[in-house]
Parts: C-alpha cells; sequence; structure tokens
C-alpha cells in the first residue's frame, strides 16, 4: 500500500520521529513523508512511532491507499526534496 | 475531487495562507488542509496561493483524488480537529 503521513509533534519528540520515519518512508517536505510499504511494515512504523511521541500532545495522520494510481501530486513554489524519481 | 495540502512556508506569509486556506479547504493538522473541490475551485486555490508565497522559499504540496473511495485515513496520538464529521 501507499502511504502518506504527517506530524505535529513536539519539537525534542520531533527530531526523533523525523530520524525514525526517514529510516522507512521518503521525506516530502516539512513534516511530510511518503512511500509504499507492506502491511507489516506499516505496523511497525505505527509502533515506532508511538514510542517516540506523548500521545496526549502528539498528532500522526496518515492516508493509506491502495496505489497511488488514481491520484495526482503537484508542488506550488519551491520543490525541497526530488522525491519524482522514487515514485 | 478531494484535495490534501501541505504547505512549508516563512512564518509571515504562513499565517496569510493560513488564513485563506481556512476560507476554502477544512484544517487538519499543523500545515495541513483536506476538502472536496471543484476543478474551478482548485484553481482559484492554487491561484491564491501564488499570490501569498515566495515561490523562491516557499512550498506547497497537494495530492488530488478523483474520490477518497479507496483511502483510509488515521491518527495516532491526539486529533487536533474533528473533521470526521465532515468527511
Amino acid at each position: 500500500m501507499y502511504v502518506i503521513m504527517v506530524y505535529d509533534v513536539g519539537q525534542k519528540r520531533g527530531a526523533k520521529v523525523l530520524k525514525f520515519l526517514r529510516q522507512h518512508l521518503i521525506w516530502v517536505q516539512n513534516s511530510v513523508f511518503e512511500g509504499e510499504v507492506t502491511n507489516v511494515q506499516f505496523e511497525e512504523i505505527k509502533h515506532g512511532i508511538k514510542e517516540r511521541i506523548k500521545k496526549e500532545e502528539d498528532c500522526i495522520i496518515y492516508y493509506k491507499f491502495d496505489s497511488m494510481n488514481y491520484t495526482d501530486r503537484g508542488i506550488i513554489g519551491k520543490e525541497k526534496n526530488e522525491i519524482d524519481s522514487f515514485i
């Protein structure tokens, strides 16, 4: 499946979440990641995040897709990471 | 169509983009918006953003979907905005 993940996490924990997610997904921008993962990988990612955040304060939103076939992705302004070659 | 939009904009311009997008889409979290729009509305949103950002510095990424039928959306941690009733 394909996942888009956006996090809003306190600064100190944000660095940990950033580092963790960089190992599992493709960094897109700011606090946004995306990538192709299996169900097992996705469960591992969710578990890893839960270990790194304060669930009373932090928030991670994810969007899951069977595939990216029906979607379009665009950028306004400056591209901060050249991920197109990965998709 | 359904749109997810994430912005990474300098602080001063960020406030303008936030205010503008609140009038057109549903605020989800941090710098993330989503919502159902027509093609015309989407063009208006893109135009309005371009007027408010510095395109050499700022970056807005959008994902367009024909519908949200094949997607799942989840939250880890604290929900910051109750948008489920809008979807």
